[in-house]
């Protein structure tokens, strides 16, 4: 796929009659069919052919809310935070006695989440004032809250110190004056982690074992920069140093780039435990862990991933002759992502023929772009379904599209839709529970969707839907 | 540059010492410097060496209303907005009584900015009911106001028709019966233009002029269905057909493109005049004009493209045999981009060691890829400059980042900023004036800046800083 061409004409590369369709798809056996690892697991079809989550229609929910609509399929999503709460402490347990694991609130998060990451007894990353809000708001225990970020403002930091987070993970040099400073005010000492690259970039399949990280984030282990602001820190009786923490990608598959990040992390970890006489109780691997957006993708289960991060964190601890540090690791997308779907319905649709004979058909919906900004930001791929009703049609190969005003605004970029996909179907694309209601913007001033929960037989709104009254009331006037 | 890698570590792959910098980029001789295509008119710096737009000092603009802060320059909206106006007026007096400016609002909008455009006699160019009702609120006169969009909703048609907009431009075979069935239920007689994809794509520097577009927009002039559309918009009683639409891309310099687009379009014009002895009053080019976002962007003052937009068309009325019909354009960001900056304030900086031994300054500023998403979205380039003070330093090659949890949250790529630039300085992006504030999100939980227009000396909000109140307001608790 080419890059969007912003508000212009997309030229897709590849629209010879033979190569329009993407090497990973292949025309479905049953357009109606419901891959498993792409759908929440209580996305079932009903009889009437409609699909059902949680018990209710999605022409019900269609109707009493609106679309376009964020579903989260609430069991579904507190199940996944439990298997990766159980997975790691389970494969920690005689290591470490255990891991934690944070969620990771950018990828989606209200008041009604973090109540049930604070209800399943989960871990919360936040990275701003308002993430952190929500986590309190959620009742997530303060002690069980980190602080990220690059830039920091100085009242973010007042604010998690102030409400007693368990870690604020420092990022700059800079940094560890500003938050020690902002604890003596306070008269608290702040327990804090040093974010480290360790020269690791995992990219989907693969990763890069480099010397360097051209980004904003963290500390270098390479420059000498990690270990200047260890004892920047070390010097400072109102921080307390609890480990390290490295992030070195997302949606990825791969292990072996945690397993090379891991390997350079313990290492630092155990020259400032041996260069400065302490002892480091913690240590962070961090998050980007991928989910099936498209058949395409198969993402390891939480319990093998724990598995093989114990055996690689048992190892290297072995081999450098260190204790085992508590492990922490921060999946949101693992979490958020596949438990939810977002459901538009159908307008215009529109065949364009290629060249060498081709035809793509063109399915608008009524969101696009401003729902979902991943396929034109990262190229991303997604898949999708007809949601009120099963058909006979056979599969045609269709783009979906929003309804902004920019070609780059597509949904799906490839998919077979029943050839009688037409207006008013209702569309669901799954794998939205990240990533796209915490991006979603009023390009275009259309109102942002609501997001509803669904579990056994009703719905619940986590976030409403935003009114035109809601974009006036920025409006100066 | 590399696509960014979302959330993960982005590896530039220029990253060799001789490398870095891009080849348009040079170290400036005076890191103050502001270029004059880049700024708005009244942008200067004052005596003590900040920045002053609108005879007000950026210092108090964020003192008073804080950062990150959008500005818009008033005077130099206005007087772009009236550039275009008179230079297209002027062009086209001769060939067709004059020529219609639309302000394309999807740049950026506000009931302050659709009141300059109504006060200022412009037309307006919406793609949603929102769009529409602010260009109302602003005043607009509704037969000023064109409705576009691919997929335009029921009601958004019947906002339209019963405002009694000028134009509504249709999309598909499917929309002629909707928009029909809709001004009929209303007894009005809509008037309608028909959007043509010409096969012309224009990508900034050049054109393609190719068979087929593969797009979403548009009626297809080689394949028959613009004429199959065409007979069925003038069987319809309730639609007056004005004439056809074309828009061939976005952030063009090279006048090619609108030179081919002009002869198709024209063409069908002809053919549509011919075989159904109708007259068609209008002819609509479109917009995408190019901006200067960096010393490489040279665009065309608005009388040079009103000219050689004259000239094509009177060329190709001649070729054709046909009577020139009224000319309209639909600029936006040419009007509202150049017109606006950014304000940030800085807080980290960090140096990163590359391979080659060259080095990157990271500078991270209070906003990011939430108030603007272009430098991710579209690999789009900007500038920036040291706003709160002068500076004797050298220039530095920087990167402008932002404080999301992401490593893709680049604002500006490659500047030289001086090498004094830190905590506490202000920091203005150029040319941020459109596709910003509106395409800006609350990804993790930011709150959306403020836009505030200033003018000989004092100051104005036009859309309000959200506020964490306004965040929580959505939250279902």
């Amino acid at each position: 796929m080419a890059r969007a061409h912003e508000a212009g004409a997309l030229h897709s590369p590849g629209s010879s009659a033979t190569a329009i369709v993407p090497s990973w798809l292949t025309p479905p056996a049953d357009v109606n069919e419901l891959l498993p690892q792409l759908w929440s697991q209580t996305v079932e079809r009903g009889d009437a052919g409609g699909l059902r989550v949680g018990g209710v229609d999605v022409a019900e929910l269609a109707a009493t809310y609106g679309t376009p609509l964020y579903v989260v399929d609430e069991l579904d999503f507190r199940s996944r935070a439990v298997a990766w709460r159980d997975a790691f402490a389970d494969a920690f347990a005689d290591l470490c006695g255990g891991a934690d694991v944070y969620y990771a609130s950018k990828a989606f998060t209200a008041t009604g989440v973090t109540r049930w990451i604070a209800q399943d007894g989960l871990h919360l990353d936040t990275s701003s004032a308002g993430e952190l809000e929500l986590g309190l708001r959620g009742g997530v225990l303060p002690g069980r809250i980190a602080l990220h970020g690059n830039n920091k403002s100085r009242g973010e930091i007042a604010a998690a110190l102030a409400a007693g987070v368990g870690r604020i993970v420092l990022d700059s040099l800079q940094e560890v004056d500003l938050v020690a400073d902002v604890a003596a005010e306070l008269g608290v000492v702040a327990p804090v982690m040093l974010r480290i690259t360790v020269g690791v970039e995992a990219h989907t399949h693969s990763y890069i074992a480099t010397a360097h990280e051209d980004q904003k984030f963290g500390l270098s282990l390479t420059s000498g920069q990690a270990m200047a602001t260890v004892a920047r820190v070390l010097a400072r009786p109102e921080l307390h140093l609890l480990g390290l923490h490295s992030h070195i990608g997302s949606q990825i598959f791969d292990m072996g780039g945690f397993e090379v990040s891991a390997r350079r992390l313990l290492g630092l970890h155990r020259t400032i435990e041996r260069e400065h006489g302490v002892e480091l109780a913690e240590v962070d691997l961090g998050g980007g862990y991928g989910i099936a957006y498209t058949s395409e993708h198969q993402p390891l289960p939480p319990a093998e991933i724990a598995g093989r991060l114990a055996e690689i964190v048992a190892r290297e601890c072995l081999v450098q002759g260190i204790a085992v540090p508590r492990v922490s690791v921060e999946p949101g997308r693992a979490i958020a992502g596949p438990a939810g779907f977002t459901l538009y319905e159908v307008g215009v649709t529109k065949d364009v023929a290629l060249d060498g004979g081709a035809t793509r058909r063109y399915v608008s919906v009524d969101g696009g772009m401003s729902d979902n900004i991943r396929t034109a930001l990262y190229d991303a791929d997604y898949s999708a379904t007809v949601a009120s009703r099963a058909s006979q049609a056979p599969g045609v190969l269709s783009r979906v599209v929003g309804k902004h005003c920019e070609s780059g605004d597509v949904v799906v970029k490839d998919e077979f839709l029943p050839g009688d996909t037409g207006a008013g179907d209702l569309l669901a694309v799954p794998g939205t529970g990240a990533y796209c209601r915490s991006m979603a913007s009023n390009y275009n001033q259309l109102p942002r969707p609501a997001v509803v929960s669904v579990r056994d037989g009703s719905a619940k709104v986590l976030v409403r839907r935003e009114t035109p009254t809601d974009l006036l009331a920025l409006d100066a006037g």
